[in-house]
């Protein structure tokens, strides 16, 4: 991967990490921010995920989502694999500045690697006592996980 | 707080944990999960937060978030402080069980300390070189901090 300059300056105080116009993400003790990825469209969460220093560079650079593997610790071209990339609309880093949120046109039929559209897919019924059982919702599967990660 | 009927199962295989209807959550080596919170209405995210296993039983069995304070190592019912209450009108779990997307009815005037509605309010220019500089997007303080969180 070709060396380009950093976008990224050192979090300074408080008030300049909230308040001022420098990126200075405050990556955790792994290294990483938090990412919750919406559909540009239809505004839904599709993936929550994270980023390392250079997956949040190269996003920044390339326009398309790069992120970090926690399970396994590599950087990852979203789509890789599947072809479903993403091309990010917008990115918004929040007030601390250890999380981001991208709003992205997600190629093919999903985000999530069991087949569905988002990764969000069951609901948790709120209000009752004792265990929870879970309500599938747009839970259909669009593409065979078998069949495109396959590769 | 009364002791209530654990809503939790434990996880157990990938397949149960990514296709059951058991709530078996992953908390992390911290015993967190992530949580995503969007306003119900214009479906903008308005923070991103971490629930322990006392913050997600409380929002499942009360409606309201209910968060872990990384720094104050606290439990915290949001906007005990501010009056910023947040009512949970539907709570998703995502495909690995360790995060989760509450959208809310957001109480008062915002859901950052910083005074704003989002804790998102800055934006991440993409494609150019070099250092970034953010641009303030929605960034208007709705309610002076100094003064929400006095009490």
């Amino acid at each position: 991967m070709a060396e380009q300059p950093s976008p990224f300056s050192n979090p300074g105080s408080t008030q300049e990490v909230e308040e001022g116009r420098a990126l200075a993400p405050r990556f955790d003790a792994d290294g990483l921010v938090t990412c919750v990825v919406t559909d540009a469209r239809s505004g839904d969460v599709l993936m929550v995920a994270h980023m390392n220093r250079e997956a949040l560079a190269q996003t920044i650079a390339t326009g398309e989502a790069w992120y970090f593997s926690r399970s396994r610790q590599a950087l990852w071209r979203k789509g890789e694999s599947s072809g479903h990339v993403q091309r990010v609309v917008e990115m918004r880093i929040d007030c601390d500045q250890d999380a981001v949120w991208v709003k992205v046109e997600q190629a093919g039929a999903g985000a999530c690697h069991t087949g569905r559209r988002s990764c969000f897919y069951r609901a948790v019924p709120l209000g009752k006592a004792g265990a929870v059982t879970l309500e599938f919702r747009d839970g259909d599967k669009l593409f065979d996980p078998k069949a495109v990660y396959k590769k």
